[in-house]
């Protein structure tokens, strides 16, 4: 471990500049009225002598610890498995360091660590936090809530309590599987299955809406649900030709659970898309690009989701009482709304 | 330094302000209700004095936050396209989480970022840090040592001042590389050409030092640096075959650039190992068994260095005044030591 230093003081850095301790208070906090050239003093034995404000006391005057807390609401092995959260983080990671405001990355091993990331959030470290993938039945809203912390949501939660503002940002999952399907139907295809994904995220629930838009009536065989991972999209594959040997098409709620599904089609010797046409949903790359075929999918832009998530918790924050952790509603104020960003038809081979 | 003992109380607070407690217990807790000149007052007193208010007071009175910072001195777009760091972090997740502890990911865009990430770590958020993918010059290592937070290493940080007492963990380097080129020269290779890593950081030194040990008075022109990645993998290879054209084998200083390397050599038409023998390191799985041949490399356990490492420092919390950020070495006690880690030969096809 680093070696015992002790940290400059207040009290050095008044000596260093020559001026009082309030003086040097007053700088380092941003106060207005010291003269520029007191200032200017101070501002360079501040950084001769690398002297490190008293954080929480300095957090309490300018109520900003400059730090943004994310929090997945999964495993952290899957949040370094899935390239969607990765896309997600290089664009929170590029807002906030726009804005100088550090990412802090809250891992945990599964919902039960979600009560810990609770009190961290309400401890006081950071000045609002940005939530997602979160499932039906997470205590991660509500500990948010109690921790009154300042929060935007990536995807829409799936409570149905009308009491809870939230801000969110998502894509028009919805519009988008209805466009995916319409597609599969526009080129004749009749038994068009769906991979949905995990029914207690509102993603995967809005996506198959979207499907049974199109397909209503639907034969429930065509419905088979995976976890979002490759490995389940080939299992879900797998039953869904045991169960309908006449499928011609699919549709899977995600590209990776697509690429799942189009290892098992090639391996059962059905051709895509003559046999058995495929669109995913995402327009991951490499993945979508680089599946055999190439794959038809729904883009959403989820690094530009990642961004304007951190964009509006950001502005609530400048706008409200943010950073206090007494009202993550308030700090909302009348100013941010959630956004529901539009998704594309992008046609590969597959479809 | 004895801050801890002298640490200001409420009261010290109120008599500085020339208010009562209950004023200072107001404004500390946001509460409305006094005149801004008064709690004017108290705010300069509090900053004045470092008064550490609620949450993180109760923190040092317990001195314990149960977190645990983790900085990787890669770029966030690094961290989450290197298998190695999901590794690493897999390992001090599952301890830290056994000891019901908060990770904290610190993420950044780049070196530019590392002073703010020095000021979280002296903000008070964390009762220790764990630190790894070190390069020469970075500032980190100073700004850490600043923040007085106790710290353990991933790898040998590669500063010569002895000054700085340091705990790392890392594997046994040089005596891998040496095993490497040693089989390679043992399948009766003589050309042996190496793709280092980048040579500011000490575990791309030590492995060409490994590689000296054996190829004494090696030609130069059989040494090509790289980034680590498996793209400039490829780079290096195809600038050895251009230099070296009668080269009959490599050591890839990692698994990833040695996957780039092969699949020059597939694309040049050369066959390994019959023309060309390629070892890596770090045994990284799937990539190690996934390459064509699958590919011999040195075998360092990369989850268990993040366990061993969250282990030393959990250990050297509980031994000292860990977490009060007061006295990193005081913290150590005379406990925790760093940990070298032998390395395997393990064979595949490859060489």
């Amino acid at each position: 471990m680093s070696e015992a230093v002790s940290r400059p003081t207040l009290e050095a850095v008044a000596a260093r500049a020559g001026v009082s301790r309030a003086t040097v208070s007053r700088v380092v906090n941003g106060a207005d009225g010291v003269r520029e050239a007191l200032a200017e003093r101070v501002r360079r034995a501040v950084e001769e002598l690398g002297y490190v404000p008293n954080q929480a006391a300095r957090s309490l005057v300018t109520k900003r610890h400059d730090a943004v807390a994310v929090v997945i609401a999964e495993p952290e092995t899957r949040v370094f498995a899935d390239p969607f959260f990765a896309l997600q983080l290089r664009g929170i990671s590029k807002e906030l360091t726009a804005h100088d405001a550090q990412l802090v990355l809250l891992l945990t091993e599964g919902r039960d660590d979600h009560a810990r990331v609770g009190r961290y959030l309400a401890g006081g470290h950071v000045d609002g936090a940005l939530v997602f993938s979160l499932h039906l039945d997470d205590p991660l809203p509500g500990l948010i809530q109690r921790a009154g912390v300042p929060t935007v949501f990536g995807g829409r939660p799936g409570w149905s309590d009308g009491s809870r503002r939230v801000v969110y940002v998502d894509s028009d999952n919805r519009g988008g599987a209805r466009e995916a399907v319409r597609h599969l139907a526009g080129l004749g295809r009749r038994r068009i299955g769906h991979i949905t994904g995990p029914l207690d995220q509102t993603s995967a629930v809005d996506r198959l809406d979207g499907y049974r838009d199109v397909m209503v009536d639907a034969d429930p065989r065509l419905l088979v649900e995976s976890d979002f991972t490759p490995a389940d999209g080939e299992r879900a594959m797998r039953e869904l030709l045991d169960r309908c040997p006449d499928l011609d098409a699919v549709f899977a709620a995600n590209d990776l659970t697509a690429s799942g599904a189009l290892r098992v089609l090639r391996e059962r010797g059905l051709r895509v898309p003559e046999d058995v046409a495929v669109v995913g949903f995402d327009d991951m790359l490499p993945v979508a690009e680089q599946t055999d075929p190439p794959l038809t999918t729904v883009r959403q832009d989820i690094e530009e989701m990642g961004r304007l998530m951190t964009r509006l918790l950001l502005r609530g924050l400048d706008r409200g009482d943010g950073g206090t952790g007494q009202s993550g509603e308030a700090a909302v104020g009348g100013a941010p709304r959630s956004v529901v960003l539009p998704t594309t038809l992008i046609r590969r081979a597959s479809a």
